[in-house]
């Protein structure tokens, strides 16, 4: 398998965890955001939409990492990322969507370029923007994980699954914009807990073969 | 059940999409957005994220319109709203997300109060914005749908499923925002396919029991 993926993609680094989990081999082909590559008319021929990840699996090309990461528990199902109840599914894929809808891609670097380029914002205004979305999630997630007796040493449960690995990269994200995580004890255990596995540390940007400082 | 829902909300527009094509009855609790009902106390004890829509099913509050989607669709099998192969269900998935994750939610109308109120925008630049981010996650649908065999009256083969769901609610705020679809003409031709069944335009804003003209 080959990864399409970029060090500081959040999206990119949740497939990275999913694979890590299920013991996947994969190459990685990195497409570097910041000097635009996901424009250029090769890689847009791999994923029209311009974003990554995409993942090459026996010919095929994949896109969006909820996808990605669904298609994979179902060709490989151990580990398993999802419970195999109805309303834990439904749980865990909601706890994920807060993530991968309502935060991540308000925050996406083609949404702060908008923002700067055609609006004109000052960093100082993005940054506010970024957190805002950030906490405004988080603020959601913490009572969702808090209340509710599934919620275990993971976020379904006591072994990592899909909610975490969407949850883990948006609080890298997070600290490296140091917001504030005081408000988000729960959410903040089960990142640490996270941490505590090879297969979340191993995908970290820093971890990257296309890393830089 | 019951459905949480507002009429103009593309998010409960799919959800209420979804149940029509199981034939499953629900009664509608209409969550006042532009008054701010989602964020009174009572709403958020029932969904936290103070966003529409949320199902209640015997006892059990659901969010995230994907994750409910989902849901239905495994208690309620007939008609199926993804295929059965993998790599056919991860299609499926990643052009809903591309709705789901990439237009919506940064045109969702939390985000342009943001853009109003914090930023200080006029309803020009919001305009802007708001079909910005149709027209780009449009683009890369467009060539996803043309190019590939598995596309057929709807979006995957001839029957309207997951990504029919999202796409029809997408094209509706992209007609009432005069965005010029003449670029995406097999898009186009599928939400008209889709507009012939009753299950899509029983679902429309306009005949929901809280529409305002």
């Amino acid at each position: 398998m080959r990864l399409y993926s970029y060090f500081r993609s959040s999206a990119a680094f949740r497939v990275r965890i999913a694979l890590n989990l299920k013991k996947l081999d994969y190459e990685t082909a990195a497409i570097h955001l910041r000097r635009n590559d996901q424009g250029k008319p090769d890689y847009r021929g791999v994923n029209p939409q311009g974003l990554v990840p995409a993942l090459e699996d026996g010919g095929q090309t994949l896109i969006q990492s909820l996808a990605i990461i669904e298609y994979l528990d179902e060709i490989h199902p151990e580990p398993p990322l999802l419970p195999t109840d109805p309303l834990g599914r439904a749980r865990v894929r909601a706890l994920a969507d807060i993530v991968a809808c309502d935060i991540h891609p308000i925050n996406n670097l083609r949404v702060l370029r908008y923002l700067t380029h055609q609006l004109g914002h000052e960093e100082a205004a993005i940054g506010n923007w970024y957190n805002h979305w950030i906490a405004s999630g988080f603020a959601a997630l913490e009572p969702l994980l808090v209340r509710d007796a599934r919620t275990g040493a993971f976020c379904h449960g006591d072994s990592p699954g899909l909610a975490d690995v969407t949850l883990v990269p948006q609080v890298v994200n997070a600290e490296r914009h140091q917001l504030d995580l005081a408000p988000y004890p729960t959410l903040t255990r089960i990142y640490e807990n996270c941490m505590r596995l090879d297969a979340f540390t191993a995908a970290h940007p820093s971890r990257q073969p296309d890393y830089e400082a």
